[in-house]
């Protein structure tokens, strides 16, 4: 009889178990834009809080004073008796600074992914990017939606799938704002245009975007020109807010049908109120410093730049997400140690992260990186190159890719 | 064409919008074990925090000194970049007092429950109670595999859908040890022995009993004198932990697999500093405070008892989870509100939570209500007796769940 126990290795356990580098669960001791690792102090290049504010005394601050006054956990879920007004109050706000009627704040950005399920059943058709975010797809498959999946970022291709699709389904269409691990952009304004064409509704993840993208950082709409035009966004609070939580921003009466209907929120204990009153804190610095955002971009085309002149391939990335792809899996586990050795931590993305000959590392500066910093990144990536040239692909060879599995 | 966004609104949201009772998303102040709502100071009588933690200023303590140390968020998922000694701490320390090799924790309760679904697929069949949280449901759902339901609690018929299902399928049998809505328990020693004579693998989900059932709190393995009889144990930090965050507590072979391969853990960010600096320190004190467990299941006998009584009926809890069962859920909500006038804040659980005939005032006593506290709290529920005793069902009528949709 089979066993539940007995399930094979996931390729990832598979690859960890074979390689000598440990690039994954590794416990670090952060120390600004460095971090200790080992006893070793290296340059943090491997972190999401792209503006630096998961530790701003003022952000911290705001955490510490809210779990004095409400305690740490509401113990309960949100429906029940786990909202507090900072939970309102942070809805109104995130409402406002991304530009929809209301927002749901959730536990876990995953989980605001997951209430889209409540939007959805089996007579609906969902088309979506390749390389979105897990979450999403997790949604679909929970919806119990039909779920046709078009190339990354190819409006043909979603084209043709929403031509191809039965007249009378709801149809849903749903994309990262940017992309995670690729560091490019959904082609906003043409979805905007198919899902008009198409009578398809919008879903935008921005959990990588807002905050960042656009003049006053509100996300790939803003980036676009196009605020308004996104039915309805979601989002977290672990990168740009250097929160845990998440978000969904859209219609007043559709917030109003997920408060009431997602399993993702109404089973699920409430954000935290240290969690609440930093994701606050880190909206007004959003709001008035502007320069952060100036400075994350600054270092990224720096390091865009850089890393292609080198000879690194970083494909279609115009971001603070900066992929460098290597394309073999073990090859990218073996280049992230040589850069851990160089002083560096990077991320070492493999499937199902990205599609399986994609694998990438994954370079993400922040706005407390100095100029120096900045440079410690290039030169390790100088010195891997010159160390194993022979065995990484030449620049541009590997293909764009075609399939992505998570 | 359908829309997406013209979702029937579900029975719950159909429900609030006809009624004058507002039970849900009230912003609440929490004072200890009484709170504030709309000004008024009520005993709070519907709050997961069973022992108290989620305020003791040694819990909150040290969660702001994480959160001074280590920033507000990791700003990453664990495998990558949001992994501190913290957690390792954590999960040795979780392991060793539930009773595993090993642990592995999550970002909420909800996503470790969704975890399991890296064990299934679809040549699996699991075996589940028709009461389980909806987060088991999800993963059961994500994973695939076959789900067949058994009556909540009937091992008669957890045996026959063994006995019937098809030989070859890898066997999993999930179950609450301590059920959320209706305070009673599994019945652990029976479905160990059908796991054991079908070849079935057995998760229990602890959430709610975890840190107060047993003599040393170490859950309902502990209270049936089984520990080590569970193949992996589930639960949640936001009950008698009082923060927030999930837990899985097994071999050390199935941890390292669902590290791997576990799409809510790859693909979210991991627990805040503060919410696992704060499980830790509440760990300390289950383990060294049993007088809470005794005082707060004191309470819950004599809730229990006056409530019966009073002509309430309290279904088969035996613990601090404590339903009244109304029926009606419309009733539910202006019992709800009767009781909320009469000073006292309970939860008022109807359909998707419960059976849709089978809404119930959820009343929880804490370690830190006091005598008059659970006086009050009686007093209310035998105004609303008074008060609205022809519409109130006798005591008993009610049948039991026969189907539970949650």
């Amino acid at each position: 009889m089979a066993d539940v126990f007995g399930k094979e290795r996931s390729a990832l356990h598979r690859l960890v178990a074979q390689s000598a580098s440990r690039p994954y669960y590794r416990p670090l001791t952060a120390r600004g834009a460095e971090v200790e690792l080992d006893g070793r102090t290296v340059v943090m290049a491997g972190c999401n809080d792209y503006l630096g504010l998961s530790a701003d005394p003022r952000v911290t601050e705001a955490a510490a004073r809210a779990l004095r006054r409400y305690g740490v956990s509401c113990s309960g879920s949100r429906v029940l008796n786990g909202t507090l007004a900072l939970h309102e109050e942070l809805e109104g706000r995130l409402a406002a600074f991304v530009g929809g009627e209301a927002a749901l704040v959730t536990t876990t950005g995953f989980q605001a992914n997951l209430a889209l399920a409540a939007l959805l059943d089996e007579r609906d058709a969902v088309f979506a990017d390749m390389s979105n975010h897990a979450s999403l797809v997790d949604a679909v498959r929970l919806g119990g939606a039909a779920h046709h999946r078009y190339r990354h970022r190819d409006l043909g291709h979603l084209g043709r799938l929403l031509a191809a699709s039965e007249p009378g389904r709801g149809r849903l269409i749903v994309t990262d704002g940017m992309f995670s691990m690729e560091g490019d952009l959904c082609p906003l304004p043409g979805i905007v245009e198919l899902a008009r064409r198409h009578g398809a509704r919008l879903v935008v993840d921005g959990a990588h975007d807002i905050g960042l993208l656009g003049a006053r950082g509100r996300g790939v709409s803003e980036h676009f020109g196009l605020i308004g035009e996104v039915d309805l966004v979601t989002g977290t609070l672990s990168k740009c807010f250097g929160s845990v939580g998440g978000m969904l921003v859209g219609p007043a009466s559709v917030v109003e049908h997920l408060r009431h209907s997602a399993r993702s929120v109404l089973f699920s204990a409430a954000m935290p109120p240290a969690s609440a009153a930093a994701a606050l804190a880190s909206l007004r610095i959003i709001e008035s410093e502007p320069e952060r955002r100036r400075r994350v971009f600054g270092h990224a085309r720096r390091l865009l730049a850089g890393l292609r002149s080198l000879g690194w391939d970083t494909g279609d990335s115009t971001t603070p997400v900066v992929p460098v792809y290597v394309g073999d899996s073990r090859l990218c586990l073996r280049v992230w140690q040589e850069l851990l050795d160089a002083g560096v931590f990077t991320n070492a993305v493999v499937a199902p992260a990205v599609a399986r000959n994609r694998a990438l590392i994954r370079v993400t500066p922040q706005a407390i990186h100095t100029d120096d910093h900045i440079s410690r990144v290039l030169d390790a990536f100088a010195r891997v190159r010159r160390g194993l040239g022979p065995l990484l692909p030449a620049p541009g060879v590997p293909g764009r890719p075609e399939a992505v599995v998570a």
